[in-house]
């Protein structure tokens, strides 16, 4: 095993080039012997994996600096780096990140995840090395993907004054996690085929021979154009922004590569080096189904097909059936997503209603501003992404959207704990970041008919609103509540007295077992579904403050700004004769990990809920339950 | 006069093409009288002239749909809709805002504030249309500064896909409110000047020549491309996206720009059409100093001096001499703006330290990042930013600095209500949203030493910190009270007892005065300068709960989420005997006008506050003053 020799970074540099092929075989072979248990990040990594062994018989580690935009495929760059051990507890909890972490490794240099930072990152990097006088190299790799974030950009627009160097590897392999979309990836195809080095030189004499002529140049100037547009120089589009471009070259030839960024580090400026990969080289089911497996589940090698037999429907695919509905129902509905038809559940309709479906790219804040245009333009858009994703249009959310109040519909997945994924993604934020924002509706199922009622009050609502939905199965208990969704108000389940559970969205099932655990030790109480995170039910609560002497909010969300807070501050601010406790999440990022270990880990499984309610039910004291120590309503 | 036979949209049509000229004088004047008065936004105006009434010549008002990009160039555009009168009250509380506004005309079709908006709103109302199966067109138009936003970008990659009609215009004054900087803006002033075009002939021709020579095409690709780069196509980096470029055409020429207009109507597809102008065109101090007449205060025409004679510093102007001793003092400190050296009041320091100042362009999201990868570089970057555009960074603030945990200052100036501007500039919202991001730290200061003090402290600081200052004139009373700046602990100016003022920055002077007020009418107040708006101090809190029995909260921020927030929660949770009243903005966005009206309209002027303690002082009623209605500490 050749690979067997790599045990830290840059022991790469000691193995034979004869046995390149064999190595890169050999981890191909590891990446999917681990993943294919552990789950995880598959294409991506497949896909680069000569071009991160390229990097690193470069890279001098961990004094050169590698940024790894999204980072997801940065376990080739681990298992370099002396991480192989590393493997058995990927994505696990207290295990090794699917992701670069600088406190796992010297040889990690940034924290990625959310896509598009890389050039941004590694710029700062390479700024820091000038002023600090070091002479290290930087290179950031990006995919094409990636490139579609107005960020990359943005930091392009920036790297193209450089007069020293940094080195940008554009990891080309023709995909976001779903097919690329726009103008750029169409640039980029036509740079790929060989077809463009033919036009490029065939094209080019033919059609300068006539320009020759001496005609009038702002007349031949758009005939001469239309010419220049078929042929692709190469990178041009670089190259005009001040960016020099080297490529394409071929992302599964190491010694190619090897050539190219070293030649790309010599330059005082800015290269790009153009770098084409194949997602999901070298296991053909990845490569036949490239977003099956960007984040896969454990599967079997032999067949590729998922080991667990997923038999619940989870909420994307319930959005995803719902959606569909209201297509057909409604013809002003259109749909959006980030780079994400799959990830969203948005495909069905896509395939249903091509003209009203727009995957804009990795762009959320476009995607927003779109969105409020098509709303201002008279249509229902219905704007389908995943809670952290969103964070990256905060602004236009409240800019574009809700200053006017128009009405987009956030269908808000992957809201509360993720998993494996870890801090990066985490959905904790969403109702801390959409409530503070003026005009803006939150709501939050608590099961899977509910997620569909909720779905056809929004689009028939007049205002920007949210829904927030956790990943995984979708809650199929409590079927025979379905009272009708009614603006700001929660639904009550249970009324009993003195303690009554506010839940919001994914608690209401957690918050139902406590009720019953509960219950048998003798504490009967309420349960709330709130529905709506903001406006929040303080009808219901001037009610059930006067029977109750503990209302306990529950929500998968950080308390910082979060419900239970809203809550509290009714509640205080109306004097009203209860104690409030608040079961969200601490001030603190969570890492990966399984789900249900996380939720221990943060305080909001069901035994640390019940442990902490009656510990506030008991302080609260006998003496002050039910005398209300504020005169209900004294103000 | 012309311009009187404009009252209502499209009435220019009816003007004889002979009067154009003095009708585009004619307005010149007209906006130069009323801004000379008012104040406003002068050079970006009178750069769009011509430009406005060539698209009001082409367009058919309210049906065409006209997106202006940032919006603060739209005044000739309110002119010619028939809003003369509404100069008069030209960002006055109640009058025309300086902004588009779809609730002031139907003619404003989307609502702009911010920058780089605009082609993604124009491409939902294009989406729009074609799904309603309407005709109109659909105009966005777009400054070179608002072009380095790479939310631009993302709606440009796009549009390019589009098969059916869709317009930008590009306002290209080779101007950001500063200079612009980056690739892009460098590769539109190569395409402005003329040597371009030369360059275009001569050396394509020459260039060419050799290349029919039959070499080997992968050698001499590089070399081509080479002299490709010197010769600029115009616009072909736009080809190369798929959006058809019309240009460039000379802005202010009505005529070349009607032709050019009608004809990128006519295209099934996205056409961006060049258009070249001055900014401050027309008007000799406005042309020659285009940052000072971006935003203008009121000014004298003859000499183009501001009439205001300001005297006393502002924020802006401690925070740009602070900056300058802090570089000389520590050569790890770095500045970055997105856009706005004199905005920011970094241009000294940009003089200074040329080597460690960063203007990015109008790219909120890429300073973030950009400072996080100095900062994991080694260095301590200040990033130097209003409020409200800092929203656009919200998730590089989380994901980029704060996971990371890395040592970013943030100095958020314009924090607070702002005035003349309007909704979209307020900067009401940073608290809330920035304290729900773990390991950020929040501070305001209380007058211009503490601002300076604050500094000095971030720079030393470990972690990601903001600093949160508002617009205008720095307070310099309180100058005795210059406690040394410690972690997460406030500032007790004055310590009576029963009623203590809790205020944040700004607002501390307000709560000097509402203090004196008070002790007049009978009520002696402690008086608390907070400091940290997170974390709180809890230490001081506990202090004085045992001492007052009513805590009044003080801050220039929406309620939700807010300074106020976390004190009554801490209160509550911790169940001491206080009652706390949160003096804070409400659940709204604020409309433009006079800070000190606005502070009146949202209820936190001196006499609403004063107000509003005394009826929660004596609501709270003598019966639980002192007693303590919850046993301090019980928990």
């Amino acid at each position: 095993m050749v690979l067997e020799k790599i045990k830290k970074p840059n022991d790469i540099k000691n193995i034979p080039p004869d046995e390149y092929e064999d190595l890169a075989q050999e981890i191909r072979e590891f990446l999917i012997n681990k993943i294919s248990v552990t789950g995880g990040h598959l294409g991506s990594n497949l896909g680069a994996v000569e071009l991160t062994m390229a990097l690193h018989l470069v890279a001098e580690l961990p004094g050169d600096k590698i940024v790894w935009d999204v980072g997801h495929q940065s376990y080739t760059h681990k298992l370099l780096t002396g991480r192989r051990e590393g493997f058995e507890t990927l994505r696990k909890y207290g295990g090794m990140s699917g992701f670069p972490k600088r406190k796992e490794s010297l040889c990690d240099s940034f924290d990625t995840g959310h896509s598009s930072t890389s050039i941004s990152a590694g710029l700062g990097l390479v700024k820091a090395r000038d002023l600090n006088g070091e002479n290290n190299a930087v290179f950031a790799v990006i995919g094409d993907g990636a490139l579609t974030g107005g960020m990359a950009y943005e930091a392009l627009n920036n790297a193209a004054r450089l007069d020293t160097n940094y080195v940008i590897i554009l990891n080309d392999n023709n995909m976001s996690i779903a097919e690329n979309v726009g103008g750029m990836s169409k640039y980029l195809r036509k740079i790929r085929t060989a077809e463009a080095y033919k036009d490029f030189k065939i094209g080019l004499e033919n059609r300068l021979n006539k320009l020759r002529g001496g005609e009038q140049l702002v007349d031949t100037l758009k005939r001469y154009k239309s010419g220049v547009k078929q042929l692709v120089v190469p990178g041009m589009f670089f190259e005009d922004m001040g960016i020099t471009y080297l490529g394409p070259v071929d992302g599964h030839d190491i010694k190619a590569m090897v050539r190219m960024f070293r030649e790309a580090r010599k330059l005082p400026k800015c290269v790009l080096v153009h770098v084409l990969t194949k997602k999901g080289k070298g296991y053909m089911p990845a490569e036949r189904h490239p977003a099956r497996f960007h984040g896969a589940e454990p599967f079997d090698i032999e067949t590729g097909l998922p080991k667990r037999n997923r038999k619940k429907a989870n909420y994307t695919d319930i959005f995803s059936t719902v959606m569909t509905k209201l297509g057909a129902r409604n013809e002003k509905v259109v749909a959006i997503t980030a780079a994400m038809p799959d990830g969203t559940g948005l495909k069905r309709f896509s395939n249903m209603y091509p003209d009203r479906f727009f995957d804009v790219g990795i762009a959320e804040g476009h995607a927003v501003t779109f969105a409020a245009g098509l709303a201002a333009g008279g249509l229902r858009p219905i704007v389908a992404v995943y809670s952290s994703f969103l964070q990256r249009a905060y602004d236009q959310i409240l800019h574009d959207v809700c200053i006017q109040n128009l009405p987009v519909v956030f269908a808000i997945d992957r809201a509360g704990l993720v998993g494996a994924d870890g801090e990066t993604h985490q959905g904790i934020f969403d109702i801390s970041y959409l409530s503070s924002i003026p005009n803006m509706t939150i709501m939050a199922p608590k099961n899977k008919w509910e997620l569909s009622d909720m779905l056809k009050f929004a689009v028939r609502f007049n205002s920007p609103i949210a829904i927030r939905y956790p990943r995984g199965e979708a809650y199929d208990g409590l079927e025979d509540f379905r009272a009708p969704v009614v603006f700001g108000r929660s639904e009550v389940i249970y009324e009993e007295n003195d303690i009554a559970l506010f839940a919001l969205g994914s608690m209401v099932r957690e918050a139902e077992e406590v009720r019953s655990d509960l219950k048998r030790r003798g504490y009967p109480c309420s349960l709330v579904n709130a529905r709506f995170a903001k406006p929040v039910d303080t009808e219901v609560l001037d009610r059930l403050c006067g029977t109750h002497s503990l209302i306990v909010t529950l929500e998968e969300n950080v308390e910082s700004g979060g419900y239970g807070e809203k809550i509290r501050d009714y509640v205080f601010e109306r004097r009203l004769s209860c104690d409030v406790l608040i079961i969200a999440l601490p001030d603190d990022y969570v890492e990966h990990g399984n789900v249900d270990i996380l939720k221990e880990e943060v305080g909001i499984d069901k035994d640390t809920i019940i442990k902490r309610i009656i510990t506030s039910y008991i302080s609260w004291g006998n003496k002050h339950r039910k005398e209300g120590v504020f005169s209900s309503g004294m103000e």
